[in-house]
């Protein structure tokens, strides 16, 4: 099996996850910023733990990271031919790792299509998380050339969560928009949601900017809408773990909120997500279910009880901002402006 | 010089301040829920640095913390019958301790009035402590009884911060009035923001509430939105560090973005405050000064680094909410609706 590691030597920002020597290596992204740890594994379980346990996060990130670990499930059960019983239920664990992200279901339904004539499935099913990667890499450099044209040549850019290269296969969706704007010689202040309570706005959007030496400014997420004024915001710009057919978004808890004083205060509201994030099945919001996570990521920080025990406790993972809160989505295929239901099936469909 | 220890004994929440033989009480909120540690002085020093590093906070609370700091420093300098100069300084020193909860300085305004005689000034001081401390406390139990008015039989409350008996004389100002629901029989859940950066409500809103024995869970701030929809939310109520003329209300930073996630979802949003929040002299927020604190509360979090090391932080301790998005104040006056420039000086002026 070939390496996938074709990282750009220029490249400030680590590749999130790679191929070497018929091993699926991942940056540990729970220990950033402290400590950039790279892991690795030929065993697809290690690989969905990874994804439940958010060392490999960011829903294009853990799409690509499903299909490598389809093709290590291929190769321990010698599949030919045909997904057999043992692969299906792999499958199907790697698709029950996370519940919101339609990435990781839309890898799976493309790898079950896949033509395996009488050979090894393994091998098909790695080409094709290699070109998966390639894709999504090629996605984002293209949203981030679309999305530039929406920023200001001097732009204050609100952002929540995490968007950036370790999010994708590289530079970013989101975070790749303020990283196209930054490297056309725009002048670029990026206002950072913390994103508890994972904080990866304050642990990883941080951790990037800085590499990229991109100025920008970090927040609690209550700040936001305080932010907006103080600093004269010019739009704000958020990933996307699954978009419906509406344009109801569903993305990190905290993402509805920013949406909400953007609107209060007329800043246009972006989208940055490539194609494998849009799920026409679901009609609207009501159709994407919300992970709901362990109260200790509530309760608890950096493994500090901060509040009192035995409480009740209600963590989703996500929220669900409204089409009606959000201006546009930026693809690798264009804009999507207006109204949504008519022109989504148009440009990603 | 007497006691004004006169602490409900049913009462489950510990009195935040008290006078005990020459001494100033208080417990050390930094410190909770882990640990319920009081601690003392004689000196007004020390009770500056108690409000300053927040071991006493909560608007109603520092206001009464300046008075027995005023009456300490009086009794230092041994003041007879007007504020000289030494005084002077040190009640300007207690009125900086913190710049945007106004009650500081209403109640610097109030001892500075006060007729001295002859007399001791440090006697007249305490005196009028004891008066403010249990007028605060009379305040917070008229505005329970107010605000009981706006809560359904079932209701579901959103809150912000903390506004119980430790951020107030006792009882509390929006938890007063969640407190007095619960007491009137009624079946009230509360939703708490955990605030951050210092968690007030994950630390004192839920500690206060679980002494109580109401109903309540706890979300990351970024939930509010979608929070409201899952629980159905019927009402937010919060406090106020200070209420402009045109009823702009400062409170604590995340206090605006859940008000614009309630007017998103037409969830009424109040407002409970006592007299000594309002400030007449500010015609709307953008006379209120707003604090910003250390960049290590942000960036730290339970004295371990989140972020990286060497960045850009902007860390107001709270924002404005304009007076559009409040409903209405809830006051030991009664309830203020609009229009709030013509109302707030007939009720509070």
């Amino acid at each position: 099996m070939t390496s996938s590691r074709s990282r750009d030597s220029k490249d400030k920002i680590p590749a999130p996850i790679s191929w070497e020597n018929g091993r699926v290596v991942i940056l540990d992204q729970t220990r950033l910023p402290s400590s950039e740890k790279f892991i690795s594994s030929a065993d697809y379980r290690d690989v969905c733990e990874w994804i439940s346990s958010l060392r490999i996060r960011g829903a294009p990130a853990i799409g690509i990271a499903a299909a490598y670990a389809a093709a290590l499930a291929a190769d321990e059960y010698g599949s030919t031919g045909r997904i057999d019983r043992r692969l299906d239920a792999a499958l199907k664990e790697i698709e029950c790792t996370r519940p919101t992200a339609v990435n990781l279901r839309n890898v799976l339904v493309r790898l079950r299509k896949m033509d395996f004539g009488n050979g090894r499935v393994a091998d098909v099913l790695l080409a094709e998380a290699h070109r998966i990667l390639s894709e999504e890499v090629e996605a984002c450099r293209r949203i981030g050339e679309f999305g530039n044209e929406l920023v200001p040549k001097r732009a204050v850019i609100m952002t929540h969560c995490h968007t950036g290269g370790l999010a994708t296969g590289g530079f970013g969706t989101a975070l790749g928009v303020i990283r196209a704007a930054h490297e056309a010689g725009k002048k670029v202040t990026v206002i950072v949601d913390e994103t508890r309570p994972l904080l990866q706005g304050a642990r990883l959007t941080a951790y990037e900017l800085q590499k990229l030496g991109i100025d920008f400014k970090l927040i609690v997420d209550g700040a936001s809408g305080i932010a907006i004024g103080r600093f004269k915001a010019d739009l704000a710009i958020v990933g996307a773990d699954r978009i419906a057919a509406n344009g109801d978004t569903a993305n990190k808890i905290g993402t509805y909120n920013l949406s909400a004083v953007c609107k209060e205060n007329g800043v246009p509201f972006y989208v940055a997500a490539p194609r494998s994030s849009f799920d026409p099945a679901a009609k609207s919001g009501d159709d994407i279910p919300i992970e709901e996570r362990n109260p200790d990521e509530v309760t608890s920080i950096a493994g500090r009880r901060t509040s009192p025990e035995g409480i009740s406790v209600f963590a989703p993972a996500f929220d669900v901002t409204p089409a009606g809160n959000i201006s546009a989505f930026v693809t690798e295929r264009g804009i999507i402006r207006k109204p949504f239901t008519k022109n989504i099936p148009k440009l990603v469909g």
